[in-house]
């Protein structure tokens, strides 16, 4: 037991490190030496979890499914919203989120991912709006696949621009804006009122534990939800 | 005379190669020996145009500039879809449009422009936007400067994902989604309806100019234009 905790210890440490040596330098420039000094650990240690540089890149991109949680939100087109926030508040806090993205964007000698991590946030948000099209939250005529290839590259783009502007410091703003933008087009009026663009107050808030996911927006009853600005409306 | 415009051949050779080669193996990897072979120039006559590799990633990055062209139209936002649209055709034919969009997008040692050519284009955006409101195209209550940030970012990760997928092969179609999904929040009714979010028939149809590659999602000239999805009206 002991044995085995350490060893996922120091796996972890070995992506945190490699995560923020390839956030820094990018896959090419990054050397296995750095991420070694970084990780505190041993070239044997390095190699018994990692064949490769290129075995942990390709353990950083799956990292990123796993900031895909679907939040248990009864109406879903708040749950979609919800999960893009808080994947934009992990990719704030969390620098193995941040390697992973980098490493998904851009080209590299890294036999790169390709489409596997733009297909696991597709099926999320796929699966979300099909979901609420049977409960009635959708607008009649809205191609699904499409509309999910679209917010997937959106996101894509503002936390990029996020990034490039100012480290991702408004990105959740960004996100916000999105939403108030887009969802007037596909939501129906009854819905569009009640939804909210902005984190549940009580993720908004807590900040003390690196651990929760998005399971906080039941207790979105502190605020009155802020319905998104439709400029029709 | 001559003697300029040899110089100003050698000088477009130049950033063509490099072009190709950054838009093949980006910034770091790409080698000024790979250049020099592809422009099929000597070292001399590189070094006379560019001090150093670079310097010409940024040639190639303010050439980005250049393709925000804005268009004629009376109607502001059909112009600012136009723009979108030309500016995906050429990132489809012009490599040196690939190159610069790839220097922009990834990190590398190349000391990267930054904000710059998102800048470039948010001012472009912005500009149109503003006319667009003067003209009273505009729903009331949008503000601008953050629609403007939404565009260039979702315009970004919309031609990434693109490029991911299918090698920008359905960029055109991609855009056209975008503007369908997004106008419904700016536009007044009355002009809402008189948009298109194709390619204009005469760009689309356009065979003789030698520049177009001929991709088959513009020949839209058959359909009569595409009013977007207003799903409440």
């Amino acid at each position: 037991m002991a044995v085995q905790d350490r060893g996922e210890r120091s796996r972890r440490s070995i992506l945190e490190a490699a995560a923020s040596v390839f956030d820094e330098r990018g896959y090419d420039a990054a050397s296995t030496t750095e991420i070694l000094a970084r990780s505190g650990l041993t070239r044997g240690a390095l190699y018994h979890h990692f064949p490769s540089k290129e075995a942990i890149a390709a353990a950083l991109v799956a990292a990123q499914s796993e900031a895909l949680m679907v939040p248990e939100h009864p109406v879903r087109l708040q749950a979609m919203v919800d999960l893009t926030l808080e994947y934009a508040r992990r990719l704030r806090s969390d620098p193995v989120l941040r390697a992973s993205v980098r490493l998904t964007v851009e080209q590299s000698s890294f036999n790169r991912p390709g489409m596997t991590p733009y297909r696991q946030s597709a099926d999320a948000i796929l699966g979300l709006l099909r979901e609420a099209e049977r409960q009635g939250e959708m607008l009649p005529g809205v191609d699904l696949e499409e509309l999910t290839q679209f917010i997937v590259g959106a996101f894509t783009g503002v936390q990029l621009m996020s990034q490039v502007y100012c480290g991702r410091q408004d990105l959740m703003a960004r996100v916000s804006t999105m939403w108030r933008l887009l969802l007037p087009s596909i939501a129906t009026p009854g819905v569009l009122m009640r939804l909210r663009t902005t984190p549940p107050p009580s993720v908004a808030g807590a900040e003390g534990d690196g651990v929760r996911e998005g399971d906080a927006e039941t207790d979105g009853t502190a605020r009155p939800p802020v319905t998104p600005r439709a400029p029709w409306g």
